[in-house]
């Protein structure tokens, strides 16, 4: 069996067992989600704001550039869509005067990124799969007026914070998609991110079947 | 809250809310994919070979090498931790030549990668968190006996051939840890692998506090 059969598959089982009343526009998203977690959870915890596929496929036809909070999040987004689109992805969790700067403020690298996320390209798309520190910095920025992400998608995952950050998010007025409690995870964020890559690539087989 | 606090108190909560009586050797890995998915239902899904943790820690002091079947599942490993041992990390699913062999012979980039791994790494760790028909061409090169990794971590996810490929794995007689049924994924794998490695680290404070 190839791979695109293995995938065409693997979504029309998720699709018989699916067992919520999912929006068409969200369906590919969720669906892509259990692809990657093989975990129906997702069907009722993961939260749109309104209109935000439509302004996450409009951000992505600009080429707008992608920030992510791992360097596992970013190397599980699609680099061949994201060239397609123009879109850059960034990750600045390794980077050497992130970790200084983090260091000497005794701060996570996490919120030093997202500050020179805001700074560098302060109308990116945030994909944050790890850190809920990153969330947080967000939203104070965004509070702040210096921050404006076109989207936020907000999966962290964790036991400590998690689950507050998430909320702190939804709350925020800003375009979020977000798993609702304490799952997500780098391979839900990356997950995400592809689905709305494949269905801005409408011509795509992907978005089609799904 | 510090970065490690925050792990400290997330593995105390998962301490508090185990419901299963898992042995001591196995706690620090199946704890750290709770850690990395919130995902309960490892407690039970998680099976362990006889005596794979001491070989698993005796090939990690040893620099075995570490073949993933994904760069996402490498970059969740800690290259530093990989380093101090000296385990290289090795994927070959973005090789030209790979690429270019699976094609020509219609055949998956996963099962290409293993023949290589087999070739140029045979007594290797195989780290498989995404591809079952990887899982399906070691169980056949060990059984040919021109394969015989050192331990098989099988945590593919998904719908289609991965509960199956699992089972192959753990029939074999090979040392493996597998994450039954259809859940897994890059991450689960990278997570195995680190707690291994902190485990085998036994200085380090990761290890102790689990």
């Amino acid at each position: 069996m190839k791979p695109m059969d293995i995938e065409k598959q693997s979504f029309a089982i998720i699709e018989k067992e699916l067992t919520t009343d999912i929006p068409p526009e969200y369906k590919p998203v969720v669906k892509r989600v259990i692809h990657t977690t093989a975990d129906f959870s997702y069907e009722t915890s993961m939260m749109f704001s309104d209109g935000v596929i439509e302004k996450a496929l409009m951000a992505i036809r600009e080429g707008t550039e992608i920030v992510t909070d791992t360097n596992m999040a970013k190397s599980g987004i699609s680099h061949k869509i994201a060239e397609k689109f123009g879109c850059s992805l960034n990750c600045y969790m390794a980077d050497e005067g992130v970790a200084k700067e983090a260091a000497s403020r005794e701060t996570t690298r996490a919120v030093v990124s997202v500050e020179k996320a805001a700074k560098d390209n302060p109308g990116c798309i945030m994909v944050v799969g790890n850190a809920p520190t990153a969330l947080m910095r967000i939203r104070e920025l965004y509070d702040e007026g210096t921050f404006a992400p076109r989207l936020v998608i907000g999966v962290p995952v964790g036991f400590v914070n998690v689950v507050e950050a998430k909320e702190e998010i939804i709350e925020s007025g800003m375009p979020y998609i977000v798993a609702r409690g304490r799952k997500g995870g780098s391979n839900v964020a990356a997950a995400i991110m592809n689905a709305l890559f494949y269905m801005a690539a409408d011509d795509d087989k992907e978005w089609r079947r799904c």
